[in-house]
């Protein structure tokens, strides 16, 4: 992609939401604009990082048997009338013609249940799980936190339905270990914790994945020698480690990355969904429900990766890999480097090409802002000196190549 | 993809919505649920199905230079203030905390001009397209015709921005152009003619794309000359085919399946939306506009490619390449069928592989009505004869090919 081509260009100037890091660094970037607090429209550059997050964790998630689906945002508040949660505060409400109430799914409980409901006759169709990415619609009393919290946002939900709780157990164990998978593709393995939640009204805990950050919303008391926190809103209750009883926790601002709940029979039993056993005795159906947001994602890689120049994205979720400047006015260094573009696009590189005719101070700030993991500058300094200027956005330092030696850096 | 484990089998009862063929035969198939009059659940097989029509068509949008951007369903009602839209009956309302009054987009030039407007300076950063592949809100007073119709639908929605008229009728040549290619690639390019309508307070003639039905909503005036229809709307105004003068125009129904506008300034001088010319002055920015409902094209290519046994996709969207049976209980046949399937995938053949213990009848029937472009079928009588049985399902007859043949086939 030409950078002189691409809609959304970086800006110095501070958005409205410049008190969130994240909000700040990907409306200056580029990446996003703000509709309206809490919903954002992804330009170009934001909408290739939302994608690469939504596909490490498609991934993740088919690997584990769950197969994709797509639930509408639109819905009969009936089905909330049912489970008793129409009445919640962040629950949008709608009117149609001839007074039709209607919801917008807030999580999709009330649309999954009754959907597998129909499709499961007996034992033979469970254990199922059914996922989707897609957006949800919250109505906060307050939006802040750029897009870490939205009144719109996209979200990874996945619902498992089983024919009793030992085996919601098992799944939820190998949905656990897929989470794990799934924040070390995003690079966030190393700072993200299990954390023990309330479980609510459906079971003892849930669990929680926090990526450890000083700006977050939540916090946690860390067991460090088990990499497992306990959330504020149980610490009463719950003294020490769960796992190894060490009572030394160290208390952390951590983000909520995603979560996981057993809900056993709260929603099935709502709605009547039960099946027939081998023995052909009507039994509950046992339920867990697992999600992660990807546009939070994006936003709590902004707030663990950055520095004062901008974003640094891991290589995995990078709009480009690679990001390619010229410097100067020299026709014979534009020729080549035009040359290299069309060289690295014909072998699948993904790269962002900046062939504008701004100043090298510009290039390379915007460079710095946007965040790509490789830099390559090709300039009549660097060409006299053998070749490219190499630099990782995550490294002080840079170094010439020959032009013959740059993909083995790839 | 094994048929066994797929959520969301064939049925045989009749949906509440079964006055519309591609309804019925979409929800018997296992390929969507209704939730809600013109609401609809996308099961895996329906999914599948969406996408490959969204992907013919983000190839050709990309072709054409358009840039994906992802726009938010929520807005400020403010916007529709500004355009004069927010009496439109079809437009959802909603009240935010504190009284903040949103709008569900039921089309988004209310977000993509001022959105474009805060990133465009000058004539340099002109012409610019960008498209979005989301979905559409819209109040029907009546939801019918299944996923023909619907309150909630996916749409790809491309908006251009030029620096004058003239510019905005070449790119408008472009997208036509493209528009062409993808009903071609999506099976429905013999039966597709472009129809002149009503632009509205835009301009003279919009344009529509029809697919020739029966069921069509829609009442055309044909000149088979020229494949040009002309919209009952505006026949009255129109004596003749407006390319060669011919009167002798053929009535016909059709499926609205496109439509381009020439928006001109309508938008953009509601938004106070104009560009510094080269010259340094201030010049209004010309807009269009450009529809497809991947959804209703999903809708439209059942009501056209069906029998009385189902569904008969055109390769390019279809589910699964490959549909592939095992009948009997042969032990041998299911382990040649396994290592077949096993085979398949690992050459990257997208198969569906009925692997159900059920009868020959009820496999054959199912087969027919989710309607997979290409049947292989392996039995003990097969494998006598030398291999398996192949049968494409618009044709009627099958033949036995050896299994070392099948990828000649494919």
């Amino acid at each position: 992609m030409r950078y002189s081509k691409l809609f959304g260009k970086t800006t110095q100037q501070a958005p409205a939401d410049a008190d969130s890091v994240n909000a700040r660094l990907l409306t200056q970037g580029g990446f996003i604009q703000r509709q309206l607090a809490g919903v954002y429209n992804f330009l170009p550059l934001g909408l290739r990082v939302l994608k690469k997050i939504q596909d490490i964790i498609r991934e993740e998630i088919n690997a584990v048997e769950g197969q994709e689906v797509l639930m509408p945002a639109l819905t009969q508040r009936e089905n909330y009338d049912i489970t008793g949660r129409s009445a919640l505060d962040i629950l949008f409400h709608l009117t149609g013609h001839n007074e039709a109430a209607y919801v917008l799914n807030q999580s999709h409980e009330e649309v999954v249940t009754p959907l597998v409901q129909r499709h499961t006759l007996s034992y033979r169709d469970l254990p199922v799980a059914v996922y989707q990415i897609q957006n949800k619609f919250r109505n906060e009393p307050r939006a802040k936190s750029g897009i870490l919290r939205g009144r719109e946002f996209n979200m990874k939900d996945l619902y498992s339905f089983h024919a009793d709780y030992a085996d919601l157990e098992a799944y939820y164990e190998r949905v656990k270990a897929a989470y794990f998978k799934i924040y070390k593709r995003l690079g966030l393995g190393e700072r993200t914790v299990i954390a023990f939640a309330s479980g609510g009204s459906f079971s003892k805990y849930s669990h929680e994945f926090q990526t450890l950050a000083d700006v977050g919303e939540d916090t946690l008391y860390v067991c460090e020698s088990c990499s497992i926190g306990i959330n504020k809103e149980i610490i009463e209750d719950q003294k020490g480690c769960p796992e190894c009883g060490n009572e030394e926790l160290v208390e952390k601002r951590a983000i909520e990355v995603g979560n996981i709940f057993k809900l056993g029979t709260r929603f099935t039993e709502a709605f009547g969904f039960s099946y027939t056993d081998a023995a052909g005795e009507q039994k509950p159906v046992e339920m867990g429900c697992y999600g992660i947001g990807p546009s939070r994602i994006m936003g709590t890689l902004v707030e663990v990766f950055n520095d004062e120049k901008g974003i640094i994205w891991p290589a995995s979720v990078a709009p480009f890999k690679l990001h390619l400047l010229t410097l100067g006015m020299d026709e014979a260094v534009k020729e080549k480097a035009e040359k290299l573009y069309h060289e690295l696009i014909s072998e699948g590189v993904e790269v962002l090409f900046d062939d504008r005719d701004e100043s090298a101070g510009k290039k390379l700030n915007d460079a710095d802002l946007i965040g790509i993991p490789l830099r390559i500058v090709m300039s009549k300094r660097s060409l006299e000196n053998g070749g490219v200027e190499l630099k990782r956005r995550s490294e002080a330092d840079s170094q010439i190549i020959p032009l013959s030696e740059l993909k083995n850096h790839l």
